[in-house]
């Protein structure tokens, strides 16, 4: 299949998903009466209860199994967190402006644009041309606003909508800027992130831990993210629900106690060294990849065997997601490794879940913002013996040699580095004396060998005071979900053949509704039974939706399918009923009073459907 | 007991709970390593679990119950949206500021304090005085900027800090502003409430409910006030979490078909008339409350016995609850009814619920402003017969009689009010012709009986087009929660009575941690027990604390009564363990594989403690 037919059929599948979800209220444009406003998206009623389930479940995997601390801070942030953070000065897009009417673009996607549609659309192109194209494409990340502005000129793009001239690419800041208080002098922002919440409330954190490390600490919230121009739909949005974590540990032992728990799962990695040489991503055993070093240590590999279990369980197609290394040049400077869960939707790989061991950086950066160390003490098992340089001036001697300049020979003297220090100590006993410069008096002097003594002792020391590493796991949760909306979407023929209907195979953890109930026919004593069956569902806990119009057993059914509830309960008598599996449409009997406890078991795992089909009587639709 | 005596006891019981909860993080002063910001919290792990149960109790209680349309809509809102709502406008506290320094202050707040400090500290007030303050205290919500100015300017009141002058109050917009997009040209707001979100959407989820009536959609979410001067600790705060219930309804048909099932409750309410007479709140059941006409409707009386439910299922005090009725100065003028939930603390009686009857105000606020509208239609069982005013120009006689002014005499005829039109009616019936003013013109003409007909005639209607009422239920988690934590907490003498130990008397629903694990010695068998146990409690989906060190277990028992855990096993051998009630501190005998069961059932409320005595062997502590 060739490309165009591809990116047709892909845009296609899209418009048909994207159709159902606005129809079905899984989500709809905010403030849509008003027109609405770019990058902001409601969920409704179906898609907020896909994304409670998904957090509900997020919580279970993550907090709850792993005993992490879970806090939940404020997103109106005062502007001294963020600077230490490095967001106000670094969390920027380069813009251009159209010169005449002011509208703003990125100017990447300009660039972007421009080359794939010279790819697609010139089929004439030169093949110097298309390695060059496809070269800017590939380094497009990495270029300067001065890069930038030269290719946009380069190539004469100008802006999109009137053909105006553009500005030259500037840096826009992308969080929201507010102002905290009534005086208008403490500005502050919209969080980018949640990570910040957890780095500050360390030292607090630590001690509610008991002082021990590691330990991890997590949030969920509201983040945002001012977009020049969102694009991608539910993918770029200007304001979104991220679930962070933050693994403390000590940077010399990321060992995890439970890697033996993931160590034998293989999934799609993409390491850098792949990348680079043009290979595919490849399956290997997350245990291998840390033993070969492709992953940095075990913690970090645990995270990756933690959220391909997370998502897989979510029901994203195993084969449609992968971890993607960073290469060197994506990674930030102190960064020690950093992988991202892509999983491929119509818009191609997806960055969803992003897995950083971001060493001590940030808890390093808010120690010296605020002055407060965010450090661990280890006590040391027992007393360790450290040999440390001891310079002794002896003042005597230089007092009589240097008068009133003895305090800043002695202070020089003491502040030499160990290198300086042994290799004056070596000129010393070798000439007896040496050269010595002496920065706040500005000369050289003569230091003479009874004046210092430079030795080496062994010392003692009782704990170990270090800043710890970060490992974070941050999750994208509306992309997870949008990713899923696609991965779950099919259609099937109707019973007679004449038109496609629309399901979404959420399995039950998932599914925004559990099961429906339907009284076959519209008559009192149905009705009763449904009610009664209703309300013993939600003394259980789950969720459902009654219809009691009189439509089709089949139309309920179709209409039900496409929010992907996953059982069905029929009344079509008043002592027992029939429950119909969506994706398999098979179906069972079960009495009244039983139904209630068997929807609960097939939906919260305690039994599965393959179990009630061997339990209960079966029933052909 | 004197009001000072009981003003310090207060006090002094508040900072012990403060204490309690800052000293074990159910919440912190975010970004505290910075020095603060005034009215931010963040809640730390115990806060951060609290406060997640409330929120799956308040879905189970109200969205599933009801069958509610649960939405989840951005926090960052334009500004249309806000001017349609009235918060642009109106959204206001009076500030004034020091002269010099330019601090602010809230001009009623200083008028407060210093009317409770007079009558507080100067015993010798005359009774004249004392009047005036009180009189200023119970109107301080009605007085408008002048009035207040006038006051301040009375009484001398100067800047509390630096004792200099202070500006007239002048209205300050409690909305967090900011700029969507990078052009600066699109206003937005963080939402001061949810419930917006869900008026804009009216109509997606009027149909998403099969087009019936009533329904009610709910949202939780993060909402913000930029509070001139936060005070009241957790009570008054910049950003809040909100839940909120629109409850849409037929504005003729208030019933609620489940009223009958909250009638009986009986509580403290404080209507109007007993706020004005000077009586006390009283005991009235809800049903005998709808029935007197004191509560408005069913609708509102069902909402109320609700949320006396949820509340007191938390484990709000039922004696330090009550419902009061606002006032006719407090009240919207649009609105019903309206009753605040409020709950009694050492700050004094607090608003924690609103329930309000906002009758149409909010659907045609925005059907004005956004051109679309948001209504029902309910067609009616049979077309209703109705009678219409006609009104007919005859086109011929008034041309030959007004020319080129026939059009405008035509439309002036046309928009006659149905009383004018009747007056005209008897006019020509009686004389043969009348004067009419015609706006347009700006000149009286003269009608005859033959230029226009005027008739009533009876027309069928087959459907009612109308604007839904609206019952607003919203709940400030964040001030619950406080109040919960004040409830739930008491003292008692340590066993060997030399010191006083802090309890949290939370309900397992509640409770942050739903039980503790201690190896009652440190020895390998019992950690291996105690690891399996836990286990088994993460399979469970119970949040457990393990604590294998070796502080003696009254101490470990101490620690986590303090964080309100309401279960405690014990492992004291490799088969059975001990299990302790918090508040009772009585112990049972269980098995090791049956515990994690156990656990779960008295905690999600499948059997009691009382059930676990009578089954289990009991044990002294």
């Amino acid at each position: 299949m060739d490309a165009a037919r591809e990116a047709h059929n892909r845009e296609a599948f899209r418009q048909a998903v994207v159709n159902t979800l606005e129809r079905r209220l899984f989500y709809i444009p905010s403030f849509k009466i008003y027109r609405g406003v770019a990058g902001l998206y409601d969920y409704g009623p179906p898609g907020c209860a896909v994304k409670a389930n998904v957090l509900a479940f997020w919580r279970q995997h993550f907090v709850l199994e792993e005993n992490m601390l879970e806090v939940d801070c404020p997103c109106v942030t005062p502007e001294v967190v963020l600077k230490a953070s490095g967001h106000v000065d670094k969390f920027t897009d380069l813009m251009v402006k159209d010169e005449k009417t002011g509208n703003c673009y990125r100017a990447d996607h300009l660039l972007k644009d421009f080359c794939k549609e010279k790819l697609e659309k010139e089929p004439n192109l030169s093949d110097e041309k298309k390695a060059e194209f496809r070269h800017v494409l590939a380094v497009l990340d990495d270029l300067s606003a001065e890069e930038l502005g030269a290719k946009l000129k380069e190539y004469g793009i100008v802006a999109p909508d009137t053909k105006n001239p553009l500005s030259d690419p500037y840096p826009f800041n992308l969080m929201f800027q507010t102002s905290i208080g009534p005086s208008g002098t403490l500005p502050g922002y919209m969080r980018p992130e949640t990570a910040q919440g957890i780095f500050v409330n360390f030292k607090d954190l630590y001690y509610y831990n008991g002082s021990k490390l590691p330990f991890a600490a997590a949030q969920i919230g509201q983040a945002f993210r001012n977009e020049i121009s969102p694009r991608q739909g539910l993918l770029r949005v200007r304001e979104f629900t991220l679930a962070e974590i933050e693994h403390f540990v000590d940077p010399e032992d990321k060992a995890h106690p439970k890697f033996s728990e993931v160590a034998k799962l293989e999934f799609l990695m993409f390491p850098r060294e792949d990348q680079v040489s043009g290979r595919s991503a490849r399956r290997i055993p997350i245990g291998e990849a840390v033993a070969q070093g492709i992953v940095n240590n075990e913690t970090l590999g645990y995270f990756i065997g933690r959220v391909y279990l997370f998502l897989t369980y979510l029901g994203i197609d195993r084969d449609r997601l992968r971890f993607r290394q960073h290469l060197a040049n994506e990674m930030a400077h102190y960064a020690a490794d950093c992988w991202d869960a892509e999983i491929e939707c119509s818009y191609g790989w997806i960055e969803c879940v992003g897995i950083a061991d971001r060493s001590a950086y940030d808890l390093r950066a808010h120690t010296d913002k605020s002055g407060v160390p965010l450090v661990a003490h280890e006590k040391l098992p027992e007393p360790r013996e450290v040999e440390k340089l001891v310079i002794a001036p002896v003042k005597k001697e230089l007092g009589l040699a240097f008068k009133g300049n003895q305090r800043m020979v002695v202070e020089a003297l003491e502040a030499m580095a160990e290198k300086e220090a042994l290799e004056l100590k070596a000129t010393l006993e070798s000439k007896g004396e040496a050269e010595f410069h002496v920065c706040t008096l500005d000369r050289v002097v003569t230091i003479k060998s009874n004046m210092v003594t430079i030795s080496k002792e062994i010392k003692k020391e009782h704990q170990k005071v270090f800043t710890p590493s970060v490992i974070e796991p941050s999750f994208g949760i509306g992309r997870i979900i949008y990713c899923l909306y696609e991965h779950s979407f099919y259609t099937r023929p109707s019973k007679d053949g004449d038109e496609q209907l629309n399901v979404f195979r959420f399995p039950p953890l998932v599914a925004p509704i559990k099961c429906t109930v339907f009284p076959l026919v519209q008559n009192q004593q149905y009705e009763e039974v449904a009610k009664n069956i209703a309300r013993s569902l939600t003394a259980a806990g789950i969720s459902y939706k009654i219809d009691i119009t009189g439509t089709s057993i089949g139309k309920r059914y179709a209409r039900t399918d496409e929010l992907g509830v996953p059982f069905a309960i029929t009344v079509d008598s008043t002592s027992s009923v029939t429950v119909r599996e969506r994706d398999s449409k098979q179906q069972i009997r079960v009495n009244v009073d039983e139904v209630a406890s068997v929807i609960k078991e097939v939906t919260e795992g305690q039994s599965t459907w393959a179990d009630a089909l061997w339990k209960y009587p079966t029933h052909s639709s």
